[in-house]
């Protein structure tokens, strides 16, 4: 099965690191490639920059969608999910949205712990949209942000070690999602310290994304994720005008 | 007060139509302009368009956001809402989330009736993120879309009236929103039509601007909607990349 | 547009000053009328007082409302609005249910800060009612009742500016109502102060109710709100009883 | 176990009517009393007559409430109950309130079966409040008011099994509550007829109340139901004033 | 009216003590047997046991159900409730669910209080599940278990008393349950020192009982609760399997 | 990976079935084994027979448990579920549970079809504890229970599918799960002929219970899944004892 991960913000490093993890998750014959936001913040830490990333994710998706089995957003967060799930022609995996999913099944509360203090409140919105606020603990953030933690792995693992046991004795989660493309593998390195079961978010996407290639279901005929109308527009990325005009 | 009326879609005239509309409601001495989305769908009918509104939409606000006391998103379905309160130094007003905020206040459940059939599934998807999904009857759409409408007005207002009327009748709502830009003076004209009171949309998000200006709230020092820190960014046009990136 | 204030306690100083205030805040051609309740609490701090409050609104509005276009429930805490917006022939606007619908608007939660400790369980369990209970940060009340306030205001403005600020850094709200009949004016006077945004109750309620008056929605014939059935009754002041008798 | 019943409408047949009721299904030692509103609508048919009938409860109370050992608010929609349970110094049952605590137990769904179409919405609402909506499969009117009722059962017998069947066969309802003063002794006499349990408000009344004097609870000293301070009044009738002033 | 008490551990001393309890609660007239589970833990403090308990609780129906009006499932915690309900032929009261039905009727919000703390998060889950848990202000358990208070029930009534004032002070609650068949007659003991009521789990459910038994509701013969079909089984106790197989 | 299937019915063919179907979506180099329950229905239809499944299911664990290292309770509702998540050393994977998981990512609302009309009403309460009953569409049923469609699955592929389309045009599913352990490879049969993407909910435990055992949490330290103190016991098999008391 052939995995696109989507990489929405415009650091192709990022791109890289999270599509290595990625691999060392995936099962036998899962190939892996990886696209990288054009244009928009270098990394994602504000609501106005998670809006142009929903852009640039269509975008990437325009360019680079064609060949994929399905498809992974690959920002913890998701931005414009809903709209590459709309347009896309394969099944669509959110990070966040999978590990969400999974970490639901495993305890009656789960908490999410990230890097970049400004996602507090943006995943839990982000949580409330999918009608999991009631299972969601706590949201703790770690100052460093995803992108500082991606170089240098090692030098947070305290504090997300410290935040995820944090989230079980304090905040009274069952388990908890070290989430973020900028955390890759940091979730096996602190298993061991901490009290409660760790979730990957990369891991989890990876698995997620291959269970719907397994089942590879079509893309609708009806209801709100069907294919849709073409619509005029101006000023696109030519791939991404064609694809929204149906050209 | 200057109201700012920011039309995410990339067609002219319906901003010049939704500004003039707005005039009409407007209380003397209130400034109304009018900005257009540089890039996207003429008209926002899918998911995809929407997301890259929300880009627009903040792009405008760069572009002509500096002299207004307060911000309208003048699209009916408010894409990048939370995205332009962040970034804004104004109140912003979203067109759906006023009209459904006054709604919810005449009575017990409110319907929306509007043009273009795919906006159905997505009202109801927002009309749920404000938290106000139980006290929507429904929703309604007719075939021609909000650019149809706005083309040929009298065209639709038995359509609109008789669906206005069945959200009472079959959907059990107290009160309807006419819904869209392009239905602008449309409620007007059928209200003597229809069982129960119809909210105009335009003449809502007037009101609920000149009651934010009238109260002039500064710009939050602390939470979620407080100033945001500057993010690095690439490939952005160059007022939006100075606003996010702090210059 | 003819708006009449119906402050449904005894205490017309408290109708005066709600009525001033209001006019302050509103459009250049609206009027503001005021009515009294003419038998109950002095002010309203139990659960008893507020259901006597709502048998007094009626009746005022029985006495007073003819010739409104618009009728504003000048208390917060809206006691009787369901059954105001039943019997008015007007639209109804609660000071209360309108703060908290523009509140909503304006950030994720919102708080209200209030004099009168008893008020604090009693919002709570009418923001619930609005289905708004979510939304709510949180209720603060100081020690003086909003009577206490409207008697010397300047006392009170430390203690309110503090428990708005406390809103924002302890509860966690977005934005902060402060309300109250008797809060008259002090929102202006402590915003400066404040670290979120501070919405007037009374402000908003004019603007809602002019929002109202502008589109001039007609009562409605049909579901919960429209016109009722004669019902005979006993006990009454004339006025009130020709109303509900139909006569 | 001494309990008052208060009919907050102005009929005292319906008073005499649903104590008589009540007898039937109390246990040997169980003493039962009834008070009539002294103003109001004769059957409450409209928000503004409960409206009026809450206020009217509370003055009953405070005329006749002194022996009482629990007080049940015998109007099926239970006018004023959280003010009654303020200020009383005894437990409080409402009659829609503990048949819809009973029904819930009695399966995922229930409904409500009564006389009145106007108390449709009422009631769904009410059901709102408990924070029961969703059990709540259906209300089921019948065009005679629970009054009409009262004065020839046996003409509603049909209607009445009718509508609760339907509420198991349409609604998917698991039991029915058949509620209202008027509707004394229904339930026995159509249980027979109809598929689902039938559950009669009157008797779960009194057995509720009967548990709760059992118990012999105190009034709360702290907490919302707590004995509240004395507010100032004027207007009011000499018990109802005293009672709020704490004279 | 004759309730069959169901004790789903296989403590027969504790049935002794719930069936004993119950009495003293009863209405003349009333007749109280208890039955014990046959295998399974001695005293239930685990989700594993609870399950055991369930099956337990039907095949201790299978034997002693036949001659009972009411059936009580006589463990705060309700275990197999749902199981029972659906096979007996009779109405069935859950002593956790007819204790919070209750509470929710005398507050905003209710506490339970019991022994042994792994019963924290599974009454909060059990409360969930009855739709009750915005009701819900907090379970507080102490260290005994139920078995432990059972034994020796003056010990630990400073600790309960000071959980359910704890309950009123700190978490908010309005009243306050006493949970559980090992809390026999505690509730009396400590009523007069707690600051807010005090519902017995035990007497609430002999009342409830009786009054489903007055109303002698039928089996449904429609719906969720309706007679089901026979099924083939293996491996279980001949009274059980014949119940099951509609033998 | 090492996944054990614990079917929690007495059929030994079914577990055949389920995890010869698990295996055709298994990765390579997992490996299945499946356990069967010993006591109770041959199929599960009645909540009564899911209760005694629970206690199965536990059973069957504690025989064949030791050397898994995820469970997969193979069973579509999923009995007993969190009581062999508290007792389990292992992650443990419910059926129903991860299908609704993953279905909830793939579309606003989805429906489940399976076999067995009592099974509606119980899927529908089981997805209310999931805490998803706002995402499900609706629980479409068809005459055969799935150990009919086990002994003849190409019989019911035509009613399976028309119930598929039927969720997409009458339900408005997004998506929609075809579940039960009976129902093993009829997905792919009818995919193609369905409008909406089908999930199999055997193929989406198998890769559930893969992202688990790939991330290898270790058993909770703390919190509601950790692992609990030893229960006295009676009358179990000597396994299940033995785990249950600690030995």
């Amino acid at each position: 099965v052939r995995l696109l991960f989507i990489n929405p913000n415009t650091s192709s490093d990022i791109t890289a690191l999270v599509t290595s993890a990625a691999l060392g998750f995936a099962s036998p014959g899962t190939e892996i490639t990886g696209a990288t936001g054009r244009f928009g913040a270098r990394y994602i830490l504000t609501r106005a920059a998670a809006a142009v990333a929903a852009h640039a994710a269509l975008d990437a998706y325009a360019e680079f969608g064609a060949g994929a089995d399905v498809v992974v957003l690959a920002c913890f967060g998701d931005p414009g999910l809903a709209a590459l799930k709309e347009i896309a022609h394969q099944p669509v995996v959110g990070m966040a949205e999978a590990a969400c999913a999974l970490a639901a099944t495993q305890g009656e509360r789960f908490a999410i712990v990230t890097g970049g203090v400004l996602w507090g409140p943006m995943l839990e919105e982000f949580v409330a949209t999918l009608g999991m606020r009631h299972r969601l603990a706590a949201v703790r953030t770690i100052a460093p942000s995803g992108a500082d933690i991606a170089r240098d792995p090692d030098g947070a693992l305290d504090l997300l070690a410290a935040a995820c046991n944090a989230s079980a004795t304090q905040d009274g989660a069952d388990c908890v999602i070290l989430g973020g493309a900028g955390l890759a593998d940091i979730a096996a390195k602190i298993a061991g310290r901490v009290r409660i079961p760790v979730i990957d978010s990369i891991g989890t996407a990876v698995r997620a994304a291959e269970a719907l290639g397994a089942q590879r279901p079509v893309k609708a005929h009806a209801r709100q994720l069907a294919a849709i109308p073409p619509v005029a527009t101006i000023g696109l990325e030519e791939k991404l005008a064609a694809l929204m005009e149906g050209r």
